[in-house]
């Protein structure tokens, strides 16, 4: 049922090359197209909208779910619905991510709309990868909105990773953290040609002693444009901590806007971000070394953003 | 025509223990009553609306102007328009700063709209300090308004300061920095009881080779609000910094949004924002000394706010 186009759209997203261990959800071009799951690990269709219900349960431990999605269409216009419920305790791999092949003149779209809830002391880590290519002219647009809910003691780490090849994304994020909860956020984008990549990440600590890091790193070349709102709001005690770097290059754009508020005398937030070109001793020092100086900000701009 | 309260106001926020040297201008309760002009530095009477044209001849070198605005009684609604001509080479310090008493029930409130044009090469240092006090409960407010064009290799360096007592303010200033200029701006700001303060500070790099720091400092007490809006646009090759410090105390609230846009690949924009309580370590280090916990709190503000 996949074709050879198909597995590299799922090794690019979800670093697949064969079929994975454990629970999954492969869906291609709007539907569902192969499902397996586990003993701990359940995935029900959803009866009222696209979407799935991932249910992992209470103490299931180092097991991992992936959901990747594929378009190679065009003229696609997929909004999917997915639920995760993260039982207390456990500790599961989510990956997550979508590859568009675009081969026409239409757009081709998917928005994935995924809710997580963390329960009580469980440790999340959600994967998600968007890659884009395709020989048509139509545009690849990606969409998703992701909100957590992240219980008491619960961890989690989120890495949102936009490869390349996606012509419009506007990343909804929200978290909302409860008493000793803990989440790190890492982002890496890049845009290039005419692309237009906006990243909203809000983050509420409300519960005592819970603790939020984001590190966004970017890269900016040709006409693209990066907008990032990021919000980070403390209304309890504890830390939190926005850290956002872009590289621009050539006319790109980078907006960034990190927004900070306490509402608590015991809320500890930071923002630092920095836009800036790639340092020029760098550059010298890697083409001192025999680097062109398309290779030299090659090696400097994957370093970046690994 | 100066009583011992007109005085303490002065002294206040102009630092003035006596009519000051060289060019004033001295208002009060929306009136001006008093003036001094020099060789080098004109004060003209505004003819269309309230408000002076301040003229400071090109390759004035060490020279002052004083413009303080006294208010002391409630019920004050004191809009002002000043518009001030820096002329080229010229090396000047210009102290505004209002001052209010408010002893009565209704409030009172000075809006002073300044207008620089700072021209090639000068050297501007403005100091802005903004006070309140007065027995009644009439609210006390100050809503300035600067907008500042910097010509070609001018430097200008700005302070800002609401030392207390200001009930309600909301302060924009906007800049523009054509080639070679430089800006340095420091904020302090400090509010208690149901104070709100919110600054709004924007900065654009037009010119080539030019730069721009903020520096910002504040205390929040009690149930006082700030917000603070700093927007830095590279719009050339240029450097700008924003660097913002809040302390919050008790049930005071702090929002930092501070936004960096790069439009050109040779803009470096950086900005840094902290919002947390003091420090228990030099709280513990100075009540070690012998300091009461109040006064060990009260060395460390003022520190931080110097």
């Amino acid at each position: 049922m996949l074709n050879a186009l198909d597995r590299l759209m799922l090794e690019k997203v979800a670093d697949l090359h064969e079929i994975p261990q454990g629970a999954f959800n492969i869906r291609k071009n709007g539907a569902g197209v192969q499902r397996n799951t586990t003993a701990n690990i359940d995935i029900v269709t959803k009866a009222d909208k696209s979407g799935i219900d991932v249910i992992v349960k209470p103490f299931t431990v180092g097991e991992s779910v992936h959901i990747p999605v594929i378009v190679t269409a065009d003229n696609i216009n997929d909004v999917v619905y997915n639920t995760f419920e993260i039982g207390e305790y456990s500790d599961v791999l989510v990956v997550a991510g979508c590859g568009i092949h675009n081969p026409g003149t239409n757009a081709s779209q998917h928005d994935g709309i995924h809710n997580f809830f963390v329960r009580k002391g469980a440790k999340l880590k959600y994967v998600e990868k968007h890659y884009g290519q395709g020989e048509g002219q139509g545009q690849r647009i990606l969409n998703p909105r992701t909100f957590i809910e992240a219980e008491e003691g619960s961890t989690i780490e989120l890495e949102l990773i936009q490869i390349k090849g996606i012509d419009r994304t506007k990343r909804d994020t929200e978290i909302r953290l409860m008493s000793e909860a803990r989440l790190v956020v890492t982002e890496r984008l890049l845009t290039n040609k005419d692309q237009e990549a906006e990243s909203n990440i809000s983050v509420e600590i409300l519960g005592a002693n819970s603790s939020a890091q984001i590190i966004s790193r970017s890269v900016a070349q040709d006409n693209s444009k990066q907008e990032f709102n990021f919000d980070l709001v403390g209304r309890n005690k504890g830390r939190g901590h926005i850290q956002c770097d872009a590289i621009i290059m050539h006319n790109a754009q980078v907006h960034s806007i990190p927004k900070i508020s306490a509402y608590h005398s015991d809320a500890q937030l930071i923002h630092e971000a920095a836009i800036g070109r790639i340092e020029s001793e760098q550059l010298i020092k890697l083409m001192s070394l025999g680097f062109s100086e398309s290779e030299a900000e090659d090696v400097i701009l994957s370093g970046f953003l690994k």
